[in-house]
């Protein structure tokens, strides 16, 4: 039976409540193909007839296709996603040369399926008694304007492993232990990283259990962390999302389309070391649990006091509105807002893109739920480091959260076409 | 300063896709009150008055109400919302009256939540000195569909707690040890469940939350569980969703809108017995774990000889498209449809309501994931039970999955009117 006869392209898509009809992953299903494994050179056409499709795509805000090449990888800078999964991987392999094809056949992957489309030759293109190229959970859904992010970690570099402790970047260092911090090993670190944000929680889940089946023999997640709901957005024109303490978060967050912004504290500049990470950026991610049962308990007095700022609005202390200018002053000198403002930090600005969690309970009637923290900056030790010291020494919040894991990364540049991949220029 | 001016409604609700503007949790910011406590008396007035909006939103796939009230619980036979927060309580007062007063705020609260506002009297219209009413993490949400489906655990029932013993539905049985189930007790069982779907996941980890708090004292969360994605519709008319294993789930549901289905399979009847559970239902809930990675290995042609199914389509096997009548005897005896079907198991149907869910990592380097398996019906006896019976002992996809989490309640019928609540035949 062909697959034509099977996949009768009768059946609806589900639609984006939006009515956009962006580029299906059915679209694909189709596709015949003389290749079966998926690598860097079989992928390579579906990859050129993606990019052509890709140009067709509606642009809009929900089922949409978010473009994969460029100077920057996507998900930073882009429009924040309303959901995350997010996956530390740690190398197994010891053969550099397999690393460097793993990633290849990552990026193929990626090209795939941020633009809507199964991994490998069509969804079931494979043979019958071969396992299919794709999982499968995604077909017929939208791109949903799916980020995949990759990040290389410090461990990446330790000397006897790949031959990368000459490329490891100064600014590539180990967080500092923090006063209050309670990290688990086991949620924290990674040799790699694959941040993957969409619309479509179904999407972003699908492309990491993608790519960790792609990785099979070669990596193991190490960890991972779904996300429910942005908590920061890079669009200062949309509403302020809220985050589980029920405050606008983010109000002041680096706007995505800054370009000045983003030069200054999200881009790697090219005079800033290790010429293969120029115009990549750094991650620091961190998992808050928050003790939200007790801090719903605090007074809202207490709670404004503690931010600093007015829970309904938003507004700074003293002021009106949202987006007016805090004064500093007349704040609590512990106030979250003002401990972690640049003007309290020698200028120190950090692009964040964290998501709440809600994790099932913690084994005594609580939920585990709190703020998976993302940021990116330039250089950890100008961007993250100071700021969460002013916070971890003196943050009238820390009574009612903990620092649980943490991991920082590399995250290299964008790819730049078909032919480029994640991480060339450290591997070549 | 006062609510309107430190809330000034200048600032947009977070839209949805479809561009409907429901009533918004914003709008009920301005709400002075002279009651503090959240009460079924002080809520009242609040409720009132939402039910007279409440009539004036639009009917909309996104952002639209779900109505409250009526002779059914909704979250049931409504059309299945993208995301699921499920909490199962124990109950910790051995207070009948205080569990009965419980049900009554937590009532009025999910008509305020449902309908889109924060409980109590307006979001922050307590006094600074005291904690606010609602969480807040919601707020300027739309009521994206919520509903909040209360069930009954067996244990409630027990001698010598509630005085309820007499009034145990004889259908409300414990389910019997299948095999292969790998049942973990603290994902199992609980005196109390809520399930909240929303096509927002912060709209229902918001309501959990919420209920959780106001039951603070009188009950603790047992265990909770977030759903990523539907697995199964009662709207046949849609897109089938998929599934974790990529095979559409849910093709032959019972049809929301199938008043006569519903009748015979899902609503407990008049004559069933047990009056105060007339036009309720039965709810099983289970947690399957899915062995995805040693699933993604398996040949195509065998993932569809489990199924009796093919993936890409859902034809039944031998057929062209998804929705062709199943010729039973043209699957393998160990095929997963032939196993459930009706026609195998006296004609046993129940309406599936589950979802996928991807908690973490199991730290053996596989994702923790699967479905959160839930079904309502007329009869556990005659629904779950021979179902289950059938699968658990010769269902071919036993091989990639296992039952770690149990629980079945009896779900009351619907909140009449605004001087209705939650199991009030029952405490009555």
């Amino acid at each position: 039976m062909s697959q034509d006869a099977r996949n009768p392209s009768g059946a609806p898509d589900r639609s984006s409540p939006d009515g956009h009809h962006g580029p299906s992953r059915r679209a694909l299903l189709g596709w015949g193909g003389s290749g079966l494994a998926l690598g860097a050179v079989a992928a390579g056409g579906a990859v050129a007839a993606v990019r052509s499709e890709g140009a067709t795509a509606p642009v809009g805000p929900s089922g949409a296709e978010v473009p994969f090449h460029g100077p920057h990888q996507a998900g930073i800078a882009t429009a924040v996603q309303d959901r995350l999964h997010f996956a530390a991987f740690d190398v197994t392999t010891q053969d550099r040369a397999r690393l460097a094809a793993l990633l290849q056949e990552w990026t193929r992957a990626a090209e795939l399926m941020t633009a809507g489309h199964p991994v490998g030759e069509g969804a079931y293109g494979g043979l019958p008694e071969a396992p299919p190229d794709d999982t499968g959970e995604a077909l017929g859904l939208k791109p949903s304007r799916l980020t995949l992010t990759i990040g290389f970690g410090p461990s990446l570099f330790a000397k006897g492993r790949f031959g990368l402790e000459d490329r490891r970047p100064e600014a590539l260092v180990e967080l500092p232990k923090f006063p209050g911090d309670n990290l688990d090993a086991s949620r924290s670190g990674g040799d790699l990283c694959v941040q993957a944000c969409a619309d479509d929680p179904q999407v972003a889940v699908h492309a990491i259990r993608n790519l960790a089946r792609i990785g099979m023999g070669r990596t193991a997640i190490r960890w991972s962390q779904l996300g429910f709901g942005k908590t920061s957005s890079t669009t200062p024109e949309e509403q302020t999302p809220r985050n589980m303490m029920g405050f606008k978060d983010g109000t002041r967050n680096v706007s995505g389309t800054d370009a000045a912004a983003l030069k200054k504290h999200v881009w790697v500049g090219e005079r800033d070391g290790s010429g293969w990470m120029s115009a990549g950026s750094y991650l620091v991610a961190r998992r808050i649990r928050m003790h939200i049962e007790t801090w719903d308990r605090a007074p809202l007095q207490e709670q404004e006091d503690i931010f600093g700022r007015d829970k309904g609005e938003g507004a700074p202390v003293g002021k009106a509105k949202e987006r007016d200018e805090p004064f500093l002053k007349a704040m609590l000198p512990s106030a979250h807002v003002r401990l972690a403002h640049p003007d309290t930090n020698d200028g120190a600005t950090i692009l964040r893109r964290g998501y709440s969690f809600t994790d099932g309970t913690d084994g005594l009637g609580r939920l585990d739920a709190g703020l998976f923290f993302l940021a990116y900056q330039r250089d950890v030790r100008t961007g993250f480091i100071p700021v969460q010291r002013s916070l971890a020494a003196h943050d009238a919040l820390n009574e009612y959260i903990q620092h649980v894991g943490s991991a920082v990364f590399a995250v290299p540049p964008g790819v730049r076409d078909k032919d480029d991949w994640w991480g060339r220029a450290l591997f070549s």
